[in-house]
């Protein structure tokens, strides 16, 4: 199968069996993120408090967790959430929004980590260098000089951790252990509308939710992304309409739109 | 008065008036359903803090209740402005989001419809099954075998609280004890955008802040809602245009397009 | 220079520079604000928490404090960023949403103003009536008679805590001391829209963070509002499409469109 047959597959499996994602992420993007996944096929549940988000990962066919608009008794709900998804066998993906820049992200993240890895880690560049460093109790580099610094501390969180990491940016790379796979779709556009990060946090969600490898899951999902921001932004005439646009993407991507893309 | 007569009278006093609509709802949907109110000519009021709830409700129309993000500490706002609003005769409209799904959102339901027993009450037909069960202590039936289940359900719940019943879905149906109204307007495009259903509920709070009969103010809301659907549907390429389109409709509604609709 | 001219020059800096603007805002308008901001050319920061929020303050070039979906625990938080912001000689905009009608707010913003003078606040006629009422002990007239009302309040507000003073309406008033300036670009579309205040709040914060002049600031803020609230008017048909293409105009402004609307 070519890459595009397998990202078609992939679409079709969450279209068909719309399996439940469990977010619990950051405020900004709630509507974005279950929008998204309506959009996909995927159906979103966005429960979060301590009382109740292990009584909703029982019906999860995956988690998304995002830090963005972190506070303290969310992260209790994050870690109950997330070592309830571990002992049902079902896959994390962990978005370590700004980590680096307070002491409590690089706390909940080290944490949060540490206490259930994630089968997929998605961050910028700057984030995923950061998040190396909070892991490994602060002995990372600090900043980032290059796509190659990012690499090697993805590779260093998924050897530690058994994780896929996803770095985005105008190339996207998605890391396992010394396996490298790159998506070079996509558009700047995506950088201008909030939550883009997000979004693609949780459609590795949905992918992860239907395809049992999460490297593959991950790359399909990025490769999605891509496809659907070039999408959008032909037919957008700035951030606004591509939002809308994007939306219509993922609901209309068909087989040719992915193979005119590769 | 034919129907779209009586729907096209309250849509004219919503736009005449501008009733406050006192809404404690979800994070999700927040700013969709306050965007819908506006459209629709009302003046939302998204106040929630146990603090300032009872404050707020004085200077309300209606109160809305929406329990989709749940936590223990919003179920206290919850409590005080229903009990507030019951106190100074505002209808109160319910949405038991998800309940039956985790014992926080059951027992939430159960204490808050106790302690101020809704005007009107919306859910899907899971949902209006799923409340009833909590409503009667966990006598109820648990899983929704027909629209046939959820009717019973709902006329339970009318006749032990007083409350008009609305259960979404392909048709809506609006009860009252034994009287069932339907409505079959719409399109499932509403279910590929979050919180349509919210945004039904926060637009059934319009109604019956101008009429004072819930069950006709539930009735001209769910035809509101599914002829602006379908109205978004004839102008949207999938749901991010129709999220955008359902809001101009909303605000550009005529009697032509209801006398059309019927 | 003419007006045109300072307000392109502010554009273009907020463009070039990318200003990273911290924001504690409400749950409706997050994701608005932070778009708004994106589309303008700065950087968005949504974090709220006590635990982290003087983290971020240091690396953000203005802060701007919302108090729309109010809770005690947030107060904290606003509280802490805003002494942290004034400590660091950081720009603060400050929108007292709905103050006057809850006694939480009152209280709220008589402590938040106190403790770290705003250096722009922005609110309706009415908010900035009750603003001078709380923050001067109850003391100022209650119900709005006048925009003439409104702006003897905002004079009292600024010549107290040497804030410059924004009443937006159907003209926008700039206040410093006895100095008034007006714009009167815009539309009532953008009352049908939730949050356009909280918008023209964080837009006033992006300049803000690169015009050391904070009356000056608000008044080409409030300009660049208001023309692209006239630029979205002539491409929507309702406050859906008015949402979305207001977003694009921020995003497309150009030297000439300034020109052409002043």
């Amino acid at each position: 199968m070519t890459r595009a047959d397998l990202i078609w597959s992939d679409v079709e499996k969450i279209r068909d069996n719309t399996p439940l994602i469990q977010n619990i992420t950051n405020y900004v993007v709630m509507n974005n993120t279950a929008n998204a996944l309506l959009a996909m096929g995927a159906s979103p549940a966005m429960v979060h408090s301590v009382d109740e988000v292990e009584d909703m990962v029982r019906f999860a066919a995956s988690l998304v967790v995002n830090i963005g608009t972190l506070s303290r008794h969310w992260i209790d709900g994050m870690e109950k959430a997330m070592v309830k998804a571990k002992e049902l066998g079902r896959p994390i993906v962990f978005d370590p929004v700004a980590v680096g820049t307070t002491q409590l992200r690089n706390e909940a993240c080290e944490t949060l980590i540490q206490k259930a890895a994630p089968a997929i880690i998605r961050g910028n560049g700057s984030e995923i260098l950061a998040l190396n460093k909070a892991a490994s109790g602060g002995k990372g580099v600090d900043s980032l000089a290059s796509a190659e610094d990012a690499i090697v501390a993805a590779q260093a969180i998924s050897k530690e951790f058994g994780s896929v990491v996803v770095i985005s940016g105008q190339t996207d790379f998605i890391i396992k252990g010394d396996q490298v796979a790159k998506v070079e779709n996509g558009t700047p556009m995506m950088t201008r509308v909030t939550g883009m990060g997000c979004t693609a946090t949780a459609i590795c969600g949905a992918f992860a939710a239907i395809n049992p490898d999460p490297f593959e899951a991950a790359i399909n999902a990025m490769f999605v992304m891509g496809i659907c921001g070039e999408m959008a932004l032909a037919k957008s005439t700035g951030p606004g309409s591509f939002q809308v646009a994007f939306l219509d993407a993922l609901y209309n991507l068909t087989q040719a739109d992915i193979q005119d893309a590769l």
